[in-house]
Parts: C-alpha cells; structure tokens; sequence
C-alpha cells in the first residue's frame, strides 16, 4: 500500500474551507501584539501566549537587533560541540538565578525541552505519572522515554494516589504537571502534588510554559505562587511566552541538570538557540525582573475579563473561574456553532482560538482567549462586547 | 527508587574533566565565523555546520535586523494559530520554488522536523525503513510514531531490500536515511534506494540537513546531486547549517505537507519561527540563489583539505574519501588517544570535534573535521600542520 494514501483521502480542513469556517493559519501583516493587522484588518488580539508584550519592547528588540549584529544571525552547531555562546551561560545563570534554582539548561523549543528533560530522566524501570490535560509535548516526551507512562483523571488526587500506588517500590517515579494548563486556564494543585510525591518518594515536574512571568512574586511561575519551591524538583518551561523569544528550559539541581545536559539527544544533537534570541530572553527576564508589576497588571486585567465575561452573561469554563490565569475558556458547546462563532468574532475584529474535541470533552468545545500586561480595559470591553453580541444575540 | 539515582551516578563528563580531554560546551566570545575567540583564545573553527559561512554575512545580519525592528522578536504562538507571518508563508513559497516540490512547512528545530514528519507520516498499519548511520533525530520521529521501524546496515542495499521483503502488500513503507551522513561524511546511495523503492512500492524521504547549500546545482541538496527530485518524495533540511538561521523543514508534494501540517503535533503545539530567523534564513536562501558560486566553492575547500591530509600521510576514514561533501572525519582509533589529540590540536588554535563510540564503532574514533565557503587555503593549511604535527609527532 502507498504510505501517503491519508495524505490524498478527504481531509476535515477542506471541509471547514469549503464551509468558510477554517480557522487556522491566519497570517499576519503586522507585530504581535495586542492589536494586529491579520488577514488585512485590524483585530483585537486575544488568542497569544505574549503574556507581558515584551515581543515588541523597545529594550527587548534593542537587546536582539545588537547582538545579532555583533553575534551574527546563528551559531550552527549544538550547545554540546561548536554552539556554545557565553551568552547562552549568562542566559542559564539568569534564569536559575531568577527561578532559585542551582542548574538550568536551555533546548531549541519549549516542545523540544519537555521531550528532552522526559526521554532523559525516565529511564527503562522509571515510571512517569501525567495529568490527562497535559500538553501534547509531555506526552511527546513520555513516549520517547523507555519507561512506562501512568496517567490520572485532571488534577484528580485520588487518582494520582491510585497510580502512585501501582509503581513498585524499587522503581523510579516522576509526576509531571502543567503548572497553568493551557486550555483549560486552571492551575495545578501543587501542595496536594508535592504531598503525595513524599509519601512516595515520586519527584515532581512542573511544565510552567504558561506560568513563567504569570504567577507568583515577580512572576516566578507556579512553585513559587504555592511556596513550594524547593518541593518541585524539575521547572520545564519556554522562551516564546513570556519571554518574548523562542526556545526552552530545564531548571533543577546541578547534578540534574548536568546529567540531562550530558545524555538528552534532543538537546545534544540539535542546535542550539541562536544569539539574538538568546539576548531577547535575556532581556525580558531582566525586564521581568526590574518590573514586578508587569504580571500584576497582567492578572487584573484577567481578573477584569473574567469579570466581563461574566456580567456580560457569558459561561466561563469552570476551571478557570477562580484561576488568576490569562487564560479563559469560553464555553460554546457545539462543534459547528464553535466554529461560526469564531468566524463571526474574527470578522467583526477580534482574534480568538476555538478549542475543539479531542482538545475538549465531546459538546465542550469552547473559544480560548488570552491576555497581555499590555492590554487595556477599553481593548477588553470592545473585544468583549463584540463576543457577547455574537455569542448571545446570534 | 528515587529516579534521580542516575544523576547522582560518576559520570564519564567528570572524569575526563579530570583529566583535562572534556572536549564539550567550549563556550564562544565572538561569532560563529571561520576564526574563533573560543575560551579566550583564537581558533580555526573546523568543527561548524555554518558551511555556506552565511551567519556573519551582512546581507543576512541586515534582513534580520530590520524584520526585528518591524516585527518584534518573537510570535508568541504555534503557526497554526496566531503564530503565522506572512512571510512564514514567503519563505515556504521561495524554498519550495528553489528545491522544485509543491509544498514546504517549516519547524521550529531542525530536530522537531524530523520528529514531526515521521510520526505524522508513518501510522500504526506503517513501516518506516532506516539506514543505521541515520541522524538521531530521525530516530526521535520513529520512536514517536506508531509504526514499525526496520532498519539496514550502512548504504548497504542488499540488506534494505531484505527489510523491503519484509513489509507486507497491504502496509505502507517509507524509507529515510541521511542525504549526507553526518559523521561519516558519505552521500547515500540515492540512484538505487528509488529504484529498490519503485519495486517494492515504498516512498523516500531525505534528511539533508548536510546536504543542501552543498551537494547539486546551486547546492539543491543530494537528490538533485543525483537528477532525482522528482523520485525522492519527501525532503527534509534545516535552517541551522547553510542557511544560517534556526529551524527546519519539510518539502513534497502539496497534499503531503497538508496533511503533515494538520496533523503532526510538534508542529501544531510549538511556537512559530520568530521573525528575524524567518527573515535570515529567507535572506541566505536568496543569497545561495545568487550566488551558485558558493557551493562549488565549498567544493573546491573540501577536495582541497581532502588532498591536504592525505598529502600530510593522515587517514581519512574511507566514506568520505570521494566523497565532494564539507565533512571530513580523520581516524584516530582509540578514545583516550581521540580527547588527548583533541586537547592538544585545541590548544595549539584548531577547533575540531571528537567522534567517539556508540557514534562510531569500538576502535574507530576519529576527529570529525568541517569546512565553510569562506575558509582560505591557507586557514586550512595552518590547520592542517598543526593536526598533522600532532597526530603523526606525538
């Protein structure tokens, strides 16, 4: 049999095009940021991970356009031969500075991180135990592994418990969570994580791709909102949310980090971050840092929208109803009617992300939308409206 | 079990840095360019991808630049969502007119690429066939797939049409391998892969990670090297060695990449190519399409050190003898001996990469040995004295 007949057979993306509902690889003319030019017109943006809108800092592009002209455009080669830059070190010893731990290690890609930090630390007779919500790269990182994956009911307890108690005793387990899950917009129940990993002598990873420079003091992710800094062993988390770059991390204790650094090939054979994304990481972590109040601006501003959304009459998915999180899922049910909905919201100027099964239960689809420290309320009202007229009135 | 046991381990890093052979992470003060400041001193960088040396160039530095200032440093989103430029869909549009196929998508790493392909490709009822000296990342694609990884020794074609006997009628069979292996340095044997493909009705795909900027006409990579693009089905390639950017790719007919770009989830769950990269990689693109000159030249360099070692009495290992590709692996045999020659060909001011087992078999290390367009002759010279000095007088 030819190996691309899925590739000619009828295809759901020709479908929605034919029903002028495709969503997907909308390009853009402009920026990113809270308002764009996409598909020739302006939008309101509320479908980005740029959390604190450093994509378009003066300092940040500053920082960027300098290196690249001293450091050139790539390094070509991996961290682990040629790649190298003292800037990638000034950019790991930043970030554990900043996350309080001892080790970090940076990867190409967020995705790239998590499949790399798994496949190397679970090894054959481990065990790795997952949230069922957890991003697509967890799971990535699972089956590139050796070991055997577990997986509990979303932020279950009981069951978590249940699956810890099936690893043998002299076998390794590690318990990775999104630390913001990022559909949902709930937080993870990390004192409950960290009790259970105890008891069990489980370590914990925390994937806080959407809590890195969102929750806590300052913006340290997570861990650090709960004060369980020094229970979560390993931070997975990314250059291209928060930071305004592209690339990922592992942070963890040295002898982690350094076993990780020596045997992950996700890390060891592919290349590594160029210097201008280097220096544009570094640079947003050293803004995030100066301003402690970019993610506090940014969680009133959630809280607003939240807020809005709700006075407006629209249904909030329950996770995300009490979650300081920029992320708030709008229920809308129904595939089709998820799919017209999000049309409608686009043409009339505002971008949002429909989430549709098997990214939800079956009758759960629903629009994600997601905030910016940049913002304003006058932004949020008028892309709010625009939703409730459409949701509500149509 | 505390799963982090095997960090805690004596590691092979720590010993050889002990003994003063650690031959990794050597960290870079200045660009990535034919000399090097390398841990404070001047070397020549015979151990880069950059082989088109395109990351110092100022047309390349010069289109990145401005697309930061435009467009900020990062897109904050997946291509499939809010994280698609238009001139992400410029550069698919000119790669895909450079290389002849209908369609390109492109990756974050070049590493993601070929997991993303692969396991998008190859479903459960699948098999996908391997030469056994292929990338590492080619392996990451087929241990994330579902299907059945056969795999034949090294360019060895009455072994993979063994594998190929082995596929049954009704499933489907991809064969990969390297278009230029990476450490060997030899060019797979394309002309009777497609013809054993034809038979056996499999498709071929392409990692020419090493290949294009360096092999055919205007550097078009191994298939056209072999007047068979319109027989190899997929290729993949990056952005990271010849075209001077971070990132990679995948080209084939229309209704492949379609498919792929629907349904491999490392490229629907990972951010977008920042701009500047986009615009760096599109910028050396023109610039190889300008000038078919720099290919050749390549050439000319690798023939040239060819001839220079073998004139010096140093031995090439044999799959790169005749090889016209930019790598260049020199025989040292035993491992210590490998990292001690390493050391000290470092400190005399010549950057080359150590080859150890399981990369090579037992006995047969070797110092893997990489050119760019713009080395000299004399670079190279210098190079090769200091190499020959020490590995024939010490």
């Amino acid at each position: 049999m030819d190996i691309f007949e899925k590739c000619y057979a009828p295809s759901l993306a020709t479908d929605l095009q034919e029903k002028g509902v495709y969503p997907y690889f909308r390009a853009l003319q402009s920026r990113q940021d809270v308002e764009v030019m996409m598909e020739g017109k302006r939008r309101i943006m509320l479908g980005s991970n740029n959390y604190l809108g450093l994509t378009t800092d003066p300092e940040v592009i500053e920082a960027g356009v300098r290196t690249m002209e001293k450091f050139g455009t790539g390094c070509s080669g991996s961290r682990f031969l040629n790649g190298t830059l003292e800037l990638h070190l000034e950019l790991e010893e930043a970030l554990a500075s900043f996350l309080h731990k001892e080790g970090v290690i940076t990867f190409g890609t967020g995705f790239q991180s998590n499949v790399g930090i798994i496949s190397a630390l679970v090894g054959r007779h481990d065990y790795v135990i997952c949230d069922r919500e957890n991003h697509a790269s967890i799971y990535a990182g699972c089956q590139m592994s050796y070991g055997k994956m577990l997986r509990y009911r979303h932020s279950d307890m009981e069951d978590l418990e249940k699956q810890l108690r099936r690893v043998p005793e002299q076998n390794g387990a590690l318990i990775v969570t999104d630390g913001v899950f990022s559909m949902g917009g709930d937080i993870a129940k990390l004192p409950e994580i960290c009790a259970l990993a105890k008891k069990y002598g489980a370590r914990v990873m925390v994937d806080d791709a959407h809590g890195l420079g969102v929750l806590g003091p300052g913006g340290r992710g997570t861990a650090s909102h709960f004060g369980l800094e020094d229970q979560v062993d390993v931070y997975m988390g990314t250059f291209s949310k928060s930071l305004a770059s592209l690339g990922g991390y592992m942070a963890a204790d040295k002898a982690v980090t350094e076993y990780v650094r020596h045997t992950s090939r996700p890390f060891i054979f592919s290349a590594s971050i160029p210097p201008a994304n280097c220096a544009t990481a570094l640079a947003a972590l050293r803004k995030l840092e100066r301003h402690p109040e970019l993610p506090e601006r940014l969680r009133d501003l959630s809280l607003y929208a939240r807020k809005g959304f709700t006075d407006r009459g629209l249904k909030i998915r329950e996770s995300a109803l009490s979650a300081p999180t920029p992320i708030i899922p709008i229920y809308t049910y129904e595939t089709m009617h998820t799919l017209d909905a999000a049309q409608k919201i686009y043409d009339r100027g505002v971008y949002v992300n429909p989430t549709l099964p098997p990214a939800t239960p079956e009758g759960e689809a629903l629009l994600r939308t997601s905030y910016m420290a940049t913002h304003t309320e006058a932004l949020l009202d008028e892309a709010m409206d625009i939703m409730a007229e459409v949701l509500l009135h149509e």
